[in-house]
């Protein structure tokens, strides 16, 4: 499967997607009794972990697979719609939009019910350390890739 | 001062910015040994907070002068640029790039020696809360951005 | 229910317990891979608020029944045996194991598998705010005790 | 100097003490303003890390001394004794209370100007990763305990 036809198919309806129910803490909240905002940075990154798993790339299976491959974040961006609060009910799907050659984007979607109340999207790089012990951006095997598609 | 003067001028040279200074903690690095990346949004957060502190706008202060008054974030985005380890030392610039009528812009650079290690844009917003006791968007007083030129 | 038998009940056998599972995710580890022991306590205390909320005393029940109530944590201590790392699935039993008259215990059993890995004991006080908006500590009330019996 | 008069002089008054002063963040803080218990937990752990710096004993310096030395945690106890809210400013003083044959007391004392607010001991072992590479508890190198003399 070559980088050209995983672009282009229809992320929206053929990508797995991981969804992450999160029930507000009180220690998620600040004084105005809302949602620490960089609290929801670490559920984005759970849910990339998590998607990963579902996957079947759990951290050992990618250790395992890929020696010293690391998926560094290189970007995000988060817009902040609605807050939530203490004792809230939340659930965050993660899925994978788009697949560079390198590099891939991320999309958390957290929804109260059937609104939109917080979306983010990261950028990741696949790299992989070198002789030198360095990372190193390298070409997304395409045999990830697929394990991203819905049917697996 | 109007608000049309306060958007044009060179915010690189005349605004106002907060430093501060971080020694990354034991508790900031993740198993991969660099900082878990939510725990920059804290600090940039606290930028904010420190920046309008060092405007005279402390959350007392602003609270006085402004009742109701809050300045939740909307918009976030981050790059980055380098890693950063347990005990390093590192800077964080923080300045307010853009006034808009209702809303402003955050730029924190944070810096390790002369270089960008990691870079955020914020956007916020001027909220005073109604008597419906909702968050409502608002101008953001001339006096207040009076405040965050340099030579306040 | 005076407190005296509230007290001597055997809390083994008969007291409402609420089970907590974790997975630990990738930014609760240390630069050593190993749980961060900070987190070990947000866990610890959202398990003391979903004890109560399992006692049908959620944050919004206590506020409605007992006006200005709140359960101020006044000294906590844990012992941390096995540790935890990256993808662990642990569970956190919660239970109270003693009722004082203005104050109760909490225990908190962090279990992998069936082997106790982290124990903590923490005291709080049942307080409501007085018309000096300070807080005074209270007689629990003794129907709050007998929501925590294991039959309710 | 052997450990039984290392665990014998006055530790009271001969001892090094690091003091670290936090100013106390809005993210510190939980929905009722006052800060969230295990964030205390997180400076508590900074002191020690910090307090080892200030004897010598930089994560660098232990690492290359004494290869694979670590010094988990293994237990904790903590009194809470007055509230701290966003903005306040307070110190922290740690300083290690008593020298055992593998395992050493740290105390952190947080002020609020005089008033002792929180409290806090911590229990550390020192260990050595093994052939096995299990960590092994050792006893304390007694250059170690020196450094931990107030005139170094």
């Amino acid at each position: 499967m070559g980088s050209v036809s995983s672009c282009s198919y229809d992320t929206r309806t053929a990508v797995l997607t991981n969804r992450q129910a999160v029930r507000i803490a009180w220690g998620d909240c600040d004084a105005a009794g809302i949602v620490y905002f960089p609290r929801y940075f670490e559920w984005f990154d759970n849910g990339t972990h998590a998607l990963f798993d579902k996957a079947g790339l759990s951290f050992a299976a990618m250790t395992h697979l890929y020696p010293g491959v690391a998926i560094p974040i290189v970007t995000t961006r988060a817009n902040f719609i609605l807050p939530s609060t203490y004792g809230d009910e939340v659930a965050i799907d993660t899925t994978i939009v788009r697949w560079g050659r390198t590099s891939f984007d991320v999309q958390h979607r957290l929804l109260r019910g059937e609104e939109l109340a917080v979306e983010c999207f990261e950028t990741r790089v696949w790299t992989v350390r070198n002789s030198e012990k360095a990372l190193e951006g390298q070409a997304v095997p395409a045999e990830v890739i697929e394990r991203f598609r819905a049917d697996n």
